[in-house]
């Protein structure tokens, strides 16, 4: 039997990826689950924009142009104008979600075996993106007791190397709901210039930002316009993972030209979903608003139930639709696990991503998790009930464990 | 400035891309530009399907399966069952078009630098494909006098190496338009099994077979369970190009495995086209038989064209919708680009793509074109039209530029 490559056995897994087989199992066994491990929300599509579709009066569904249709991407300028982004169509590559626009971008920014500076905790499927383009990720890691805040631009200079050709950062972030202010973005952007360094930005979550914070895009840093390249995604925005329409946002030109070749080798972005994307552009601001409010409220009620649970490390994140948690444990995967396999409270479990797949350096995160609050508020309080008794329930777990001699 | 990759500066490009802005500028100026260039079929898009799309109920769009939905892949197990090929939906991996079912197969079983043998000519984008992963083509050239028959199975041996990890082949062909037997599988096949190789089948013009020929599937190929890598795309056969949804089909575990970890991180194929994807398989067999007997009959138009032009070679292709023909002068590249620059035939001319570019041995193919018949018959006779006048025209063309000396 010919056997499969090396790379092929390797591709990195998402952190909860093993958890899977045990919360169908717990499923099949009558539990409920609540899913705070994936960043999917119940929020609605806008009803607006599947009618869009629902009218469509296609009779061939052709390709569109590889970069994505000429309508959506104008239109798309104007939806960056209201963030003082100042951009042309050509500016703008339509991707088959976020995850393509990351693709072409580490394709057409690195060579193999060059290096990009990610702070971690990341998400963790840039790992698996890199793996593609044969890249290196050299983490800076942050502290969950400042609010996994950026670290100074020192600790960021230390590890440039020859190899490297970028940093890459997720504003707001995914794992950590951490939102990086304008002076965050000048100091990289200034480290960026100085090396002449790629300077990255997911910026898939950027409606998301609280407590009166401001998004301010790395596409507004001056002097930088041919560093900066940006990930955008309608995905969590208007909550339509499964459209797979996302952007890569430059001013770069060679990088346009570069991705544009990859663009053009798998030939379009899916064609139905462009409906849909460039219909939400014709809406007013009330749904985003309504949706920024309502994951506000979700973000308070997990806050204080955290903060309310003894020895639990937690923060008040300022954007996206994630937390981080450090749980007073051992072993964050064994308790994942044990939710799952083990624990029920009032017919029902919460499953979380334990934190240490976000973390590129060994060892990290092992007492952490991620938390999506992706669910309604009643719904959030009832998984925040199962943690609370979960955490308690797990000690005497936890102590027998330890306990009883391995095997 | 950062500058980009190396290979972002060399992803390989399409066969006609250089001639795209000449296209563009005949068009501007009034003349109607007939695309024989590319395979965007001008057929309709089956109704049935597009209403069901048109019929959605969704609230929320959220990821499928990164394999796919389940119904689909259960339906899709049926539709291969008329192929006579046995499958579960374990074994499809629902893709964003054929292209990316290629990108997870070349990932998934070819490490850097490993080769894969494929005939030439090919379809162009594998090179890209390829590029991308970080893998080597060797090609084993055809001929246009034998219809680009496959080459004895003695050819593909002599240039196996130590680096030599599989087979690909694409059946019908694009671009030739061949068709290769059960024979010609089942050597090829033998031949993957000695020497402990992937057969990799690009099956998207599966339909498309002229002359009662009957299509043979690889996947039917016995005792090569492990070694058969089919991709598949609904693109051309309901004329849905721009939904972009294909499949990776194979019963080899570890494939499926390394296959599913690069699924899973990117996140979900497109979820709207896979409502389309899936009613497709609810209609019964006549709109495939119609849309065959349609390319069928455009088939005949330009081949019958083709034998009266003088110093024409050609062939009628056993499949697909394409066909190549070597023109009696020097080089299809200028040939074609003066077609678009300089050429009007009752206010139109015709877009074609240069041969060499399917070539991955230097030097070859500059005499010959790739023609898609995929307009209707109507067009197809004029465009064949422009295409005598301009060959009976061009000579005179041709043998001033000779005379001409290079400045």
């Amino acid at each position: 039997m010919p056997s499969i490559s090396s790379r092929g056995k390797n591709v990195p897994m998402s952190p909860f990826r093993k958890l899977v087989p045990f919360a169908d199992k717990a499923k099949d066994a009558g539990k409920h689950v609540y899913h705070l491990n994936i960043g999917q929300p119940d929020i609605e599509t806008p009803l607006y924009a599947l009618q869009k579709v629902r009218e469509n009066q296609l009779k061939v569904l052709a390709y569109s142009p590889a970069v994505g249709q000429l309508s959506y991407r104008k239109k798309l300028v104007e939806y960056y104008r209201k963030f003082e982004i100042a951009l042309t169509p050509d500016d703008i590559i339509v991707t088959t979600g976020g995850s393509e626009a990351i693709q072409f971008a580490m394709l057409s920014c690195f060579d193999i075996g060059d290096e990009v500076i990610v702070p971690e905790p990341f998400y963790a499927n840039y790992n698996g993106f890199a793996q593609i383009g044969s890249l290196n990720i050299r983490p800076i890691t942050c502290d969950i007791e400042d609010g996994f805040a950026l670290p100074p631009v020192e600790a960021f200079e230390a590890v440039i190397t020859d190899k490297t050709r970028g940093i890459f950062i997720t504003n707001p972030n995914n794992p950590t709901g951490c939102f990086y202010s304008r002076e965050d973005l000048t100091q990289l952007g200034r480290l960026c210039k100085a090396y002449d360094l790629f300077l990255f930005v997911d910026e898939v979550y950027r409606e998301f930002c609280y407590d009166g914070k401001e998004f301010y895009s790395a596409l507004r840093l001056e002097g930088l316009e041919d560093h900066v390249i940006v990930v955008d995604s309608i995905s969590k925005r208007y909550s339509a993972c499964g459209a797979r329409i996302g952007a890569l946002v430059t001013r770069n030109q060679g990088v346009l030209e570069a991705a544009t070749r990859y663009a053009k080798l798998r030939l379009s972005p899916p064609g139905l979903a462009q409906i849909l994307a460039e219909a939400t552009l014709d809406m007013d601001d009330s749904y985003l608003g309504q949706v920024t409010e309502a994951y506000d409220r979700r973000r308070q009620v997990v806050y204080n139930r955290l903060q309310a649970m003894p020895g639990v490390v937690s923060y008040l994140p300022g954007g996206a639709f994630y937390c981080f948690a450090k749980f007073p444990l051992r072993s964050a995967e064994h308790f994942c696990q044990w939710l799952l396999e083990f624990f029920e409270h009032e017919g029902a479990t919460v499953m979380l991503s334990p934190g240490e797949g976000f973390y590129a350096t060994p060892g990290l995160g092992r007492d952490e998790v991620r938390i999506a609050y992706i669910l309604n508020e009643q719904d959030l309080e009832k998984a925040m009930d199962c943690l609370e008794v979960a955490l308690e329930t797990y000690k005497a777990v936890e102590a027998a464990m330890e306990a009883t001699p391995a095997s």
